[in-house]
């Protein structure tokens, strides 16, 4: 493989020279730019990327840091961060926090280390001030809590009342919420839109929310024991798992869904079509937060404009099986 | 932050000794060393990954090249690759390729001039000569294709005999397989278990093939033709996705499962465990491929012996109620 000493001497000029027409700073002759180029191209020399990284600092590539990729929210806004990253030549690393501050820590420590140009990241263990010591961009992904950061998230807190307006609809009287975990952003926001549609339509009770923890066997569990305390017509789950975990909770105890109890769950994933009966959501635009996300990452790193700081996009009701009642 | 330089200065020793201490090559005075050490605890001196890049040639990074990471049996099997080398001290850049040769080569490219110092390959659009090429250690993940390098794979030929050995145990006698695409190995090495069970059983019957291409969506359509045309009992489809598929096609029939059609799929992905009914599948370790493929890459990039090349995984029958007949 050729190197930049072979280009050098070919074009009759020194190492410096080629490194300045290579980077584009300094001033070179414009006849020696042309025999440069002309070498390059002759030897089909390659500028050696790290060898770039370390004189500009900057390596083309970008951190993403998820809480685990195997939770099936996060593949989707990968593949989407990890398209649009691709388009503008950076590639992705990929790392999974399982939301722990000292894995977070020790990866963004890594990735300092490899100059990484950017970081997307969508777990908030870590405090404003750690992130801001950062000094490269970052945009925070789905989970909004340092609005010093340009983010781009979901109206969860519209999404909410939705859901819950939407079992109200269908004449659901005792709507029962499988909350996410407590330290969650969005399991949060989504707790406030139900309260608040449950409060505004005169229905709030306390004894109807039960605890979760944005997995399916633990909401199976949970819904178990609560139906078996309170009655109740309809759940409204904060996530896609914890609504198939409710389905199969209301199926295990003779149920029927909806007609007993109607269940609409939070995300939109695919797996919300594979369920019999099939499972109502609120979508969010998952592939489209990730895109959106990885191009404002990639603005920043250019040092362009950003026309928004905070993206919150719009959430749609899907209407399925499980809160398809013939009767109001 | 400290530099190599400032280090060299409190130890009292040039910038080469402090380089040969770190890289742990050439000889070094132990007393020296214990004064270059000191002073790199004292400096609190971190050594720049990427001049150490620069330097040996190597990223304390790999390259992880899947088809889709929302295909939902991919993000498990990247999750024990990250993990196993998160231990290791190695960062993965994780590459989609969609299958398609262009991309895959694009990668690569990319891969290279970053200096990865390994790649974990799941497709196989390469030709062999492509691979050779690379230069860095490879693996090759749940595709077979290449006997020249390292692979990890599950028993693909075992687990599809297993399969329709099980429908055939239950009572089945029309056992139809959804077929994988065809530029697959691994779904090419599922038919080809089917095949030879079905004829040992005698119950070989070309009709009994229907087409698929790993998609739910497609998988329920072909069914659903299928349906109409010939009367199945059984069906062992070539991956989860396409049994769910399956599943629904024979539940749109007004056809029971398991009574009127047993149904198991393949790979044991969670998803199997939320259909209703639950769906019987061939599990493979997905997580323990992931995690093998990891550290023979891992070996090979430290230069220690393999204690294997090619390792088949064991498959596992997981019984739920898409195949449990009271009768038999």
């Amino acid at each position: 493989m050729a190197t930049i000493r072979d280009v050098a001497k070919l074009a009759g000029v020194s190492v410096a020279t080629v490194s300045r027409v290579l980077n584009q700073n300094g001033y070179v002759n414009e006849d020696t730019e042309k025999r440069v180029r002309k070498a390059i191209e002759q030897l089909n020399y390659k500028p050696n990327e790290v060898a770039r990284t370390l004189f500009k600092k900057t390596s083309k590539t970008i951190g993403l840091i998820v809480p685990d990729i195997s939770n099936p929210f996060f593949p989707e806004l990968v593949r989407a961060v990890e398209d649009v990253m691709n388009i503008y030549d950076y590639t992705v690393i990929l790392c999974n926090s399982d939301e722990k501050n000292e894995k977070e820590k020790q990866y963004i420590e890594v990735l300092k280390q490899k100059y990484v140009d950017g970081i997307i990241l969508t777990t908030t263990e870590l405090a404003m001030e750690e992130v801001l010591e950062l000094d490269v961009p970052v945009v925070i992904l789905d989970r909004p809590s340092m609005p010093a950061f340009p983010s781009v998230v979901a109206d969860n807190y519209g999404g909410a009342r939705l859901a819950t307006r939407h079992l109200y609809d269908i004449g659901c009287r005792k709507i029962a919420h499988i909350q996410g975990p407590p330290h969650v952003v969005n399991a949060m926001q989504r707790f406030s839109g139900y309260r608040d549609e449950m409060q505004s339509l005169g229905l709030w009770d306390e004894n109807l929310i039960i605890q979760g923890n944005y997995q399916l066997k633990q909401a199976k569990e949970a819904t178990l024991q609560a139906l078996k305390e309170y009655q109740v017509d309809g759940i409204f789950a904060g996530n896609d798992a914890m609504a198939v975990g409710a389905l199969k909770a209301v199926q295990q105890l003779g149920l029927r869904v909806p007609e007993d109890v109607a269940i609409i769950g939070y995300d939109g994933i695919p797996l919300t079509e594979m369920t019999t009966p099939e499972l109502s959501t609120i979508s969010q635009p998952i592939y489209e937060m990730g895109a959106i996300a990885a191009r404002i990452l990639v603005k920043q790193i250019e040092g362009k404009p950003l026309e928004q700081i905070h993206y919150m996009l719009p959430v749609e009701l899907i209407e399925r099986q499980s809160t398809r009642r013939e009767k109001r």
